[in-house]
């Protein structure tokens, strides 16, 4: 299937500067995919530290688990991603796969394979086939240039329809740090899963725990807070390393104040790669944030919010140009969560459309129908209970992803 | 839009006959819909038992609230529905509609405006234009002939592509006892909900609070363990009304063995009904049988059996026909229920595809092929935790359903 990129594509994949601290190199194996690097292998300095997070699926794939151990760790000699084949529901064979791919990358750089992470995307519930990923890491030469991150992002992309990148600098205590950032988003075919993979790098000197706090707090707001059908990948990794290369002291408290332009820049790229992730979402052509107010604690207005934006009424709606602020309420009333119907409020953009629990009176249709017609919409809801909000995004659901997913497996 | 009959109809609305005690008539209002009958009144004979569930979304719309109410207060004169307008977040001026609507019926029938219960199923967010519903009630002639169950199922529903109905009949005690149910479906089109109506009606003579607790847990395993698109209507209602008009002794003990007959009758009428409901889901052209055992408790069996119901990419695979049940350990791994990765196995049909955390070893990609062409399909998935198991019903995720959710409003 012969995918047309997302209309809500960026221009273009940023400029993206080398890492101090990191090298990487691309192969391809041809195991799966023809003419495009499918296997991606970075070395990490010493010192390195690293941070992620991970499906919480309760059947994750072998590779999950596999790096869930080097996290335990605390390792950091290197990542190895393969495209093509994600090793999930693969039994025991699928573990010893994941040692022996680690095994390689080890041999290939110079550490244990105990210090190299994995993640794997593509088909699940087929074995992987070794032979073609073992040629591709020794074929590797670590004499050769770096890859850009671009050659990095199409790596580790499958269906991907435009390579995802982002990065950003800021000062720590006047010295300048840098944080790259490489995505591979939801697009899926059949039999692919929707896998997300992030991997993100920057040269700043934190502590492991500070960096796995950021990580994790930051996630929240950006990885966690996306959906573009509501399933959940058995293989979703993001993955935040730390070089150290940077010559200001190590960070290693959360709360020190020289963090706090680190966080904001952290957090611009990783909203950005997750944005970029929703935006290439099967079939999408609106990109949607839904904004919930009102409500009672922050995990309330989560929930709200993804009610809405899980929705399939909703989504179709919104994939129709179609104001359906009914199916909103819809939304926010299966939520479980406290709502005050008879004074709740649903803005689309800037256009209140709601309020009291009735139609707004200056509602007016046509001036909704031509708001509709953009194709990044903002829908925001007030359930008037409390005081606590969130914000997620998500795309509309077309007959895109009906054709992306519905297609036999063959 | 012009919606085809559900390829998954049954061939005909079942023979059924009158019920003793229920008279009903059906208008046509001509304010929604031309040409078709879209009021429909019945009046209860005196003594009859009500019993109901209820949407629990916490927007519910206004004839939700009034009918709970009437449900509190133990009343039972009759029943108003109208079909167009579902009279939902339209705040006081909505309250008011409802209170006129039982106002009209009751002057009609003979009883108190409290005794009536409403439904409303259609358009959320627009006020009731009330008049033809008041010339609609008013034209009723009381010494017309009843209306046939057909015509009452078509009374009340939407965009439903065929009419609903189910019979049965038992013995209590010797007596033969008739159970007759009309149901309207999750036909949505836009700005419709999904709204599920059904009325199910017996002559038997049982106790208010034997018929609630039949109609409690029996609504657990039938109507609540359904699902088209995961989303949850605003206005759903289920009623069971008793005329006690059978000549048995009236059964007030929930334990009581003579119950055994109706309650496995009545379960029949609920689930064919609830079937039905599915099978005319949007766009619906597989019905699918969904049964998780090996979990630790019901519960957590129906929150599996249910993620795997609501997934889209497990309903877009059904849609294409292909045996995707990679994305059944994907939806099995984000129930957040536990389940043994290694230990599960999953069966399409009779067929085992997965077993022990992987591919089974006679898996045969031609077999299911082949299977998957049915229109009626069982996936089966054993999650070897435990010995609680629960089957839900639901139906494939295709184009059709886009087409009549994303179509514009107006």
């Amino acid at each position: 299937m012969n995918l047309k990129t997302s209309p809500l594509a960026p221009v273009k994949f940023p400029d993206m500067h080398a890492l101090d601290g990191v090298q990487m190199w691309t192969a391809e194996t041809g195991a799966k995919y023809k003419n495009r690097p499918d296997l991606w292998l970075v070395k990490l300095t010493q010192n390195s530290r690293v941070a992620a997070v991970f499906t919480k699926s309760n059947a994750p794939g072998a590779p999950v688990e596999w790096s869930k151990e080097c996290l335990a760790q605390g390792v950091s000699g290197g990542i190895l991603v393969n495209a093509g084949n994600a090793n999930v529901f693969t039994g025991q064979i699928g573990q010893d796969d994941v040692r022996d791919m680690a095994t390689f990358a080890a041999e290939k750089i110079g550490c244990k394979a105990q210090d190299i992470y994995i993640a794997s995307t593509g088909v699940i519930g087929e074995p992987l086939i070794l032979a073609p990923i073992e040629d591709g890491v020794k074929g590797i030469q670590l004499s050769d240039e770096n890859c850009s991150w671009l050659d990095a992002a199409r790596a580790i992309s499958t269906t991907d329809t435009y390579a995802k990148g982002a990065s950003s600098s800021c000062d720590i205590d006047d010295t300048t740090v840098n944080i790259c950032g490489i995505a591979k988003g939801s697009g899926m075919i059949a039999p692919d899963m929707a896998t997300m993979l992030s991997f993100i790098f920057t040269d700043a000197n934190i502590s492991r725990n500070v960096l796995q706090t950021l990580l994790s707090e930051l996630s929240d707001t950006s990885f966690n807070a996306i959906t573009v059908d509501s399933d959940t990948s058995t293989s979703d990794t993001v993955m935040l390393v730390a070089t150290a290369k940077a010559s200001h002291i190590e960070i290693d408290d959360i709360n020190d104040p020289l963090l706090d332009n680190f966080k904001q820049a952290l957090g611009a790229v990783m909203l950005d790669l997750a944005h970029q992730v929703v935006k290439d979402g099967e079939g999408a052509n609106k990109f949607v944030e839904v904004q919930v107010a009102g409500a009672e604690t922050e995990q309330a207005a989560k929930n709200i919010a993804m009610s809405i934006a899980n929705s399939p009424l909703v989504k179709t709606a919104i994939a129709g140009e179609d104001a359906n602020w009914g199916r909103i309420v819809m939304a926010v009333g299966k939520s479980g969560e406290k709502a005050e119907r008879d004074r709740l409020s649903i803005y689309f953009g800037q256009h209140l459309v709601a309020k009291n629990g009735c139609r707004a009176p200056d509602y007016d249709e046509d001036t909704l129908s031509i708001y509709m017609k953009n194709s990044t919409l903002k829908v925001a809801v007030n359930v008037a209970v409390g005081s606590a909000d969130f914000t997620v995004w998500t795309c509309d659901l077309t007959h895109g992803y009906i054709d992306i997913n519905a297609d036999y497996r063959s």
